[in-house]
């Protein structure tokens, strides 16, 4: 995890203190479990809710795993530490160690996705907002990076609101996906564990009982997890590239906001560079490194191998972390996006009239003429304007086989931007919902 | 797309046969909707349907493309030799190729996603039959690879059912993701096509328009359906791993069914080799590999670029060609999976007894041993039957420590198997649902 | 493989006839050696060449191979029904299939990376004669999309030159990785062939022989080979980034060639797309795609597994097959590139010097001005450029501060563009040598 | 970057302090250069190393970047700090901030490589130990999991040799890869720093200069630096996977060094698990996850843009830290395994003589028997032995077919183990040279 691309409400998420304080949870709530079962004594189960105030001593943990090699093992000594090791003799058991760390792992992620959709949901505000703003503000639609027909900022907004809202939905069937818990024994028959303690210790976690699990809940489920943040996060960099794009020098039409004290070069003080969302562009790449690790990790030997968890001590933290700080940042960008409609018309006009041509060609042949021959007579105008600089509205009026089919006042219509723009509000219904 | 590892009905929806078969069916229900608005004279949209019947001759449209360098005109030049120049007029009017590809493609996706559907639903049914057969046929557990505590077969069968279960959910989602189509025009603003048009054909085709488009469908849709794949590819690589371990010469635990005429190895003829499983292993890892490029697809230029098309091209086609083998493939496996319990009770001897070692822990400090005592006292006899090949039943109840705490009929209790399925009634229950 | 990206020099290497070819080669050669070593009767070992000149029938071996279900068996009985079943009784005598189908597979790909070598050798070629026709035609650098300073569009061409340089090198050691054959039988013990067989065979198919196999040639030379394929197709993605960005609309400093037949769109006539290189940004993907799955491939079971073999099916064809075709692709678009000096010098201008600022506020600290009160002078006239379109040098010479540290020449002489020219000659020299 | 994965040695080469200390000696070098050639006053490039022992304050750096938002401005202000404003005004002049930060990434890639290599060299001598120590150490060689003929443990330990004797090379390569430095300017011309600079500070710190560079070096450098140690990953993956395999509770021909006071399991006492060379899997899924980030940052924008930094932020530590981890631990795998040769023939005897089976096949065709013909008498007999548990040998003796063709002693001298070791030393020449 890279500090510089990281929230203190995500990387709590994955402290130490954090982990231990739900290892904490996990045992104490089954420890009532079972005393409800009368599988230990309610004394024992109560004497450990002891330490639910306390700090548990990270350094003193790490102290006693150097010593055993086991966290699991290092966390309970301690534990018995505060409680009184007769009190605590009963904690943990007919659990495995991955009874605690899986569950815990997936309450970790399960925090960790809503606090991404929570971020998404503010990405979807600031997007729908700056749509609403630029419903109607004319800018050319580019296919190839080429000038193609006009279209609106406002639709340009609303696609990537419309995306978010797919990267919501996926985020959310992530979160299920991985909000289940497993306290099953050492090979998942529950052995020496009655299925209820699970059932209890999952309530408490806001998690479901994983129906099947063997020493580990499988990692399908967090392959899928990983999947999804992969493809919010090449989201993220679509609208990354859109805005780098719009702020190229040639282009303009567009800026990060470009705070008073920020120095955007050491040499050349008028650069207003899109580092924001070029930074985000990288960011994307990072959280989708995670896929293909996630994806390996799946095909687990028998009842488990430890391969996994090194894989997902990085992945774990870097992917929510960096995807929950690419989001905010990204928010900001849109919030803050310095739109130059202006310059966006001045764009437009680039080509004095190109734009139109695929109009131009539907009428004339709605107006008779055969496609082809349509095709022939809006290239060689065209061609004019592309190498002579001409005007093409004049151009056509111009040309006397044009005006065999279409008038001067047609001509004229058909290069009114409004036409383009009619359907922008049944576009909005769609992504916005009806007012 | 390996012709070794396809099946002919997945194949098929990829022929050029069918996708001209589909562009067809587009540009002729958008006929009908012009039509019905008015748009166009309704007997050029019913002179259309006369190609309904026709073959397409691709070699013939391949010509014209090598003309023209574009598909789709290529095929609409193709149609209107078969419908006529003038019938044909108002074909494909107000819409860009990318209406027809891009619906086209999701069309082609949707139904791939129908048949790996079934697929898993074939699977699902072989698994459960496997896992009722061998519900209670008991088996070592084993985490890292070493005996660990007693399952069932049953439950791995259940387990990678329940697994193939998430994936069919994956797979549903997958297929909703990109059961949509957009005819929406040169950059999605309906310039020159009715948005009734493509609310038209969408309906026709079995999908849904899509909310907004810009010149193509937005890919984040097929990066997920991708990454959905890879996940269920995974499990794939689960289960197969699973049966490559159990055929292992020293394991025996079950076989590949291996039919009479088979030659194992050119050399070897006692070899009987995990070949499919190994297979399946590596189509995987094919499987898989159309999961980068498809989110790096994500992030198009404006309004478009073209840089996915020729990825498309290839993971399209391969990764539900080989996904269908391979879950094929992997069904016939389970199906026909030769199982030895015999071997799995021979392996579950070989330590005389350790894998009960955990329930004696347990009932040591259940008895009011510490549980540093208690493991110290199994420690101590396990290491005698680990190192000098003792039998642990015998060598607890000649442990003096050991017998202050517990009897020898409670020794010999902690032995029986039938402890560790006790559970697997209710677990199966989970999996399969009640009776 | 997708035949449209295919050429028939590359595709060639993967046919069934070349596979068998080399098959045969393989066991003629083994054959020889044996008879030199008293291993085999001399007669049986000619006799093996007279199936030298036969077509193998394809057909027929994969009618063997439904039976057998061995592709290397169905071989061995179709070239003995050639040679004769008595003449042909010592072919592949103490060898094990993976000596063939390994080898092979080297073979392949040694011929293929032959091809990939002399395809950036001929991209080289087209790279350098752009470089030098373009040494001196300025244009604009620019970082992070935005004006920075003077570079010329002939560094441009030399940088991906050096880029390729590294290319050809990597893909001269990623032959090398798999220039290698193995004759060593089923474990690699050489148990029942002679190592003097595998050199033999080694020599004559222009290998060398694998210092240690198992039964298999170590896998991760292939993975090292599908690796420098990838950044080889990365760099080919750095290139075509360039055109595209080059072709943009708005900065339109060069355009790929576009034939008079060829239709950019079948709505919009005046477009002409970069799509060679937006298909080419695709097929780098693809190609990079190879690279996770060949990683995958190394890490086999003990003296093998066959997982390997579905990948390298695809991956093996794809890999070279694509990039052997975008190699040539670009090399085409290369050569024909139409560049726009005058649109450069066009886009250099447009900040009306803003470009030399760099130099500026060098030549202020050079005078005595501190790094901060220079960079303040600077970032003051520069505002004014920026915010409303004063010209930079006008404003330079009417700031008293400023001209307080530099004449009204020497100001001039910071805007003399020859000035950030007069190294490429030296760049020239270390990219392509002394001439 | 996970400290539990991380060594000292390592992660100090990419401390801010590390990073820091390069800059200045970038900055002081350059410096030196200017004044040789009279770009600045000598006294001011000596007084920049004033510096040259003070620590520099990492938190005071950050405070300052924090209020400009640009490291490398950040730093200069902290550098003048300590050297004096007047001073330390020629700092950094003509230079861009990539010339600072391109070049000290390379000398921290470089240096890191220096480790990695260095640790390689130290697995090869533990490999060869152990090689020597097992060269006839007769073990069954397995294909596909399944028994196959007899090896060795030697030669086990010599392929992992060989294959990391490649891996070294490819990290010599790698080295080499990013062993460049680049003080070219703004956008690489050299507009307003002399070649002479950069090719002083490349000397100073043992880089050569980057040929040609933008503003950034050209990042397939540093694609093809994560690909080498990528494929390094993979082998350490293949070297765990085979230990793995041979701890399995089964196989045991193998295990990690166990230490005292190590716990396995929290609940199974007797067990010993191979954890490290689980992880080892792991840090090689981790490893191997930079790769296509870094193919991913190839293709820059124009002259450079940001995108590359944040990735590099994350793999440059990450794959350096986590392989160097992943080398020493598994030397330390390697130097401490317990190998049980007793097991290993144990194992080899498993099916009865059945491993000779292939010595048999070609004897009987050696002895005039046909192919097809020896291939049916061997599997009649060797399907004795696997179905009824008989002895090959035995079987083999009583069939008269057999005997027809071999005699008693020529039979036995087919089951002698020391017939596939005889080529042993001819490998170990080729993989450790003549003694």
């Amino acid at each position: 995890m890279i500090p510089r691309y990281s929230r203190p409400e995500m990387t709590a998420i994955w402290s130490p203190e954090t982990k231990f304080r739900i290892w904490f949870e996990i045992e104490a709530h089954a420890g009532d479990a079972m005393a409800d079962l009368g599988a230990i004594p309610r004394e024992n189960a109560e004497a450990v809710w002891k330490a639910k105030d306390s700090e548990f001593d990270v350094a003193r943990i790490d102290e006693i795993e150097r010593e055993t090699r086991h966290d699991v093992i290092a966390f309970l000594t301690h534990l018995s530490e505060i409680v009184g090791a007769n009190e605590a003799r009963f904690v943990h058991q007919g659990l495995t160690s991955s009874d605690v760390l899986d569950t815990t792992f997936n309450v970790q992620l399960t925090r960790a996705a809503d606090i991404l959709i929570a971020d998404v949901e503010g990405l979807l505000a600031a997007l729908e907002r700056r749509a609403r703003e630029h419903e109607l503000t004319p800018r050319i639609g580019r296919s190839h990076g080429i000038h193609a027909e006009p279209t609106t900022m406002g639709l340009t907004f609303a696609r990537f609101h419309a995306e978010m809202q797919r990267g919501l939905r996926r985020l959310r069937t992530a979160r299920e996906e991985v909000a289940t818990g497993a306290l099953s024994g050492a090979v998942g028959t529950f052995a020496n564990v009655d299925p209820r303690v699970e059932a209890h210790v999952c309530e408490k976690l806001g998690l479901r009982p994983e129906p099947i699990s063997t020493q580990v809940i499988p990692r399908d489920r967090h392959a899928a997890f990983f999947a999804a943040l992969a493809v919010v996060a090449s989201s993220i960099e679509n609208v990354a590239t859109e805005v780098r794009h719009m702020q190229r020098t040639e282009v303009l039409e567009a800026e990060e906001f470009f705070s008073k004290g920020q120095k955007g070069s050491s040499a050349m003080p008028h650069k207003r560079n899109p580092v924001l969302t070029e930074n985000l562009t990288g960011l994307a790449r990072l959280v989708r490194s995670a896929v293909v690790p996630a994806l390996e990790n799946v095909a687990l030997w028998h009842e488990r191998d430890i391969s996994h968890s090194s894989v997902e001590r990085g992945i774990g933290p870097d992917a929510t972390v960096h995807l929950d700080f690419a989001l905010t940042r990204l928010t900001g960008v849109i919030e803050n996006l310095v739109v130059y409609p202006e310059n966006m018309m001045r764009n437009m006009d680039r080509f004095r009239g190109l734009v139109h041509s695929q109009r131009v060609l539907l009428a004339l042949t709605q107006h008779g003429v055969s496609r082809e021959a349509a095709y022939a007579l809006v290239q060689r105008n065209a061609m004019k304007v592309w190498e002579e600089g001409a005007d093409f509205l004049s151009e056509l009026k111009g040309d006397s086989e044009v005006r065999a089919a279409l008038s001067e006042a047609e001509l004229e219509d058909l290069f009114d931007l409004a036409h383009h723009t009619r359907h922008v509000g049944t576009i909005f219904e769609r992504v916005f919902g009806a007012a």
